[in-house]
């Protein structure tokens, strides 16, 4: 059993997020047992892809062309901005179908543990489209933890200063979920945000 | 957002075993968001190592040369061998450094309903092993399921016919593991295996 060039291939399925070393050495074997043609198809298919994609020049979001079919679109409302922490959020907002609206990826959260702070974020960016357009909504989608929570009130503090209005999407109990199994920040978060029936 | 090619960088890894659409989908985003030479690097690294690696013509393992190590290395004692259903197996026997034979990997385990029968194992090549060399005990270390058992008494009658020794791994609790939270069939056959003291 040849480990070296063996453990390099596990090594570079392993060096992705969420795959274990075990997880590795399946895909390695696999990788190993495809012929070389699909072999071959599967390494283009990534190339390919991965030189045709490239991050909006406006939103950040992932795109084919400079600008997003998002940020192009005149069907979308161009007075709301949601602001997400990252382009794969707009994916899961997208698939809602709850949201016509623009968006402004910032391309990760404040946490300053990490050494991250307002400038490693595209936040001038958004404060750019906020005093070159008329929005008049700026929806904060960030994460609700930690990071997410500092980032959504320092913005909330910068965009305040526009007048306009700034939102945050609702924490509260899953639907599906029952109240038994909520855990107590949720359901207190829940019982703040009540809405009147 | 566009969708069409970055859903073909999530349905690349996806492809691979073990990962659903969500890890394929965090794998893809992370590829974006390397930089072109660690990307490049990244894909040669996977290329070479594949191209590079083969499976050994004598027992079936993997290899950079024709004949592997362990094949080759007098060090090992050739009059056994442990035979496997995957090359990935070898791995794992290796790491417990209780085992200073040969190899031999079937490439799977008799299954009827999957249409693996006999003839589709590297059987033929064991029985010539042993027909041409000095072999007196072969264990089988195929797994402990229903094919890999099926597969185990298969090679046992044949193997008997040249009149050397034929041995199993052990099954039992696991090291670590208690009495109380042993399946039966496990403990069952810890019972039937039991040792003298």
């Amino acid at each position: 059993m040849s480990e070296n060039q063996f453990q390099k291939l596990v090594s570079s399925f392993s060096s992705l997020p969420g795959i274990g070393k075990k997880s590795a050495t399946r895909i390695a074997f696999h990788m190993l047992r495809m012929d070389h043609s699909s072999f071959q198809h599967w390494i283009q298919s990534i190339s390919e892809a991965r030189e045709s994609l490239q991050f909006c020049q406006v939103c950040g979001s992932l795109t084919e062309e400079p600008i997003c079919d998002i940020c192009t679109s005149e069907k979308r409302d161009a007075s709301i901005i949601c602001v997400v922490e990252q382009p794969e959020d707009i994916f899961f907002i997208e698939n809602t179908k709850e949201y016509f609206g623009k968006y402004h990826v910032l391309n990760g959260a404040i946490s300053p543990l990490d050494g991250i702070g307002p400038d490693q974020l595209r936040i001038k960016e958004l404060l750019k489209r906020i005093e070159q357009s008329s929005v008049t909504e700026v929806l904060i989608a960030t994460n609700p933890t930690l990071e997410g929570d500092a980032t959504a009130s320092y913005l909330s503090n910068l965009i305040k200063a526009y007048h306009i209005k700034v939102s945050r999407i609702a924490h509260g109990i899953t639907i599906g979920g029952t109240i038994e199994y909520s855990d107590q920040y949720t359901l207190g978060k829940a019982i703040k945000s009540r809405l009147t029936i």
